[in-house]
């Protein structure tokens, strides 16, 4: 008996010491400073050791934690609804912008500019509960199509970032999304998508309303934008929802250089992080001067800041978790 | 070895079913709906089981969790700020609200309404970062002591609703605060008091700004209300922050009338729970003509949607936790 409770414990400790928690990582510097950062604060032995409570991750989600090009996958899905929408009754298309998304002309609708943008996901995006909002979402999800992969958007998560926020969380991390991207969007594919429960994703909101009727009370969403994570709304809405600095934050646009900013000046070991897009030929190479994704700060300040920035051709072996 | 193996099991599952969870709690009604409710939900075999992830368990804080007499107690913790602040600085002290704060003068503050509470909270919590605005908290809650019961604040916490957290945390439920009071503010004592980590804190906010200055970026708190979180502003935040409808939700007053309104009115199994203060002797005894935490709704419409009233004099056998 005394040989055989030994004899457990080594088991289980050399299975999880010797599997590769990143296998999709290539084993460049990039994998090795995670690993090195996750194990030193999980390490009770060590000078920066972070208590299990203090071990936040967050993560921005477009361009991040699955694609954003040619453009953010919630625009194409505010495009596609107001298609349908115009389907039923076309005289809802009031404007040069919403006609466009009629004709799923995603680049004119973009070229419009924050005005378009901000019309088409309004029409889209209110007027209707919570609930019914994240059925037509779900249903989305099931059968659209990305226009350059032809994959469905959920198989564009990036399989790397998959396996980094799984390996955080059997870590003791709690992880979360903060993302510029609406709740009630992201909501219906985090869980299931990257193991992000509701309670964990944070983002942009429109305003909603309590409202008492037929159909018992619900939250209804109304055509106006509540807040907007983005920027320094990441850090006050970190603030405000958790309430504790993040150990690691992670992004890919100058969106998220006041989240990774604020989390890294905290005292204690931090680990700031930019997934940088550099593989045109896997996905997409942009940085300084794109229109989605815009990322300036983060590749002139964030080094001497001791963030990390990944080199997606170079660091990462594989990228959609669908293909 | 199948002796053993046998009859350890037996003896975990004897002492898991023999204790009491809520020693705290007479046995009347009360504590048996409660129990009867959750080991319903969590029973895998009952037909109104709820998953793990939907165990979410929201309670308002001021009146449920703890007093709420015969003023809040932040409003107490502000009043007691604005009169440190006269004392180095007696050019603050602009309005009769203010010098009446400076004062001590309770009653005068909250005979101001509205406006002078408002006054009040604006100038005792701004123009600071949240990390010296909540070093202040703390400070106050480890030395001041409350005008009727010489206890402090801390130790005025319910002792049969601490145990309710910690049952409901044992049988995988997460425990929420949705509260009027102040994120900022709660935050400090939560976790320690109720076992509710920051994150578990919802409540109402101040605006706060992103600052990069000397001491580094901070999160700093502007003189202005951000979100009121109460009436319809609890079940708003709740889809806001959490995303599902809690299935257990409790309060005091008809300022969460909305909250358990809506959590009840999710389908499956739902408890709404109301604290009625019935006890003079040991607390206080208010309900429908108070100023602080009235209730009218709750009692009139809470019983016919099937809601428990706790009578406090009745139901609990103790009521501070530090008494």
């Amino acid at each position: 008996m005394f040989r055989f409770s030994l004899a457990l414990p080594l088991t289980l400790m050399a299975g999880v010491s010797l599997a590769d928690p990143l296998p999709s990582w290539n084993n460049t510097d990039s994998k090795t400073r995670i690993i090195d950062f996750v194990e030193t604060v999980t390490d009770p032995a060590s000078d920066s050791y972070v208590t299990p409570g203090d071990r936040i991750a967050t993560f921005d989600n477009d361009g991040t934690l699955w694609g954003e090009q040619p453009l953010y996958f919630q625009l194409i899905f505010a495009i596609d609804v107001i298609g349908a929408m115009a389907q039923d009754d076309p005289s809802i298309l009031t404007s040069d912008t919403l006609k466009a998304a009629a004709n799923r002309d995603y680049k004119a609708v973009l070229d419009g500019g924050k005005e378009s943008i901000l019309e088409a996901m309004k029409v889209s995006h209110s007027g209707m509960s919570v609930d019914e909002f994240q059925a037509r979402v779900a249903e989305w999800l099931a059968t659209a199509t990305h226009p350059d992969t032809g994959l469905r958007y959920d198989q564009m998560t990036y399989q790397p970032m998959v396996e980094l926020l799984r390996y955080l969380r059997d870590e003791g991390f709690k992880t979360y999304i903060v993302s510029g991207g609406g709740i009630h969007f992201m909501r219906v594919f985090a869980e299931e998508a990257y193991g992000i429960p509701p309670e964990q994703v944070i983002g942009t909101y429109t305003a909603t309303e309590y409202r008492t009727g037929d159909d018992g009370p619900q939250i209804v969403k109304a055509p106006a934008i509540g807040f907007v994570d983005d920027k320094e709304g990441k850090p006050i809405n970190i603030d405000r929802i958790i309430g504790k600095r993040p150990v690691i934050a992670g992004g890919n646009s100058d969106g998220d250089f006041a989240m990774i900013e604020w989390s890294t000046a905290g005292e204690g070991p931090r680990l700031g992080l930019i997934v940088h897009h550099t593989d045109a030929a896997r996905e997409y190479s942009y940085d300084r001067d794109s229109h989605i994704g815009q990322l300036v700060d983060g590749l002139d300040k964030g080094p001497g800041m001791g963030w990390l920035i990944v080199d997606m051709a170079q660091d990462w072996d594989r990228i959609y978790t669908g293909r």
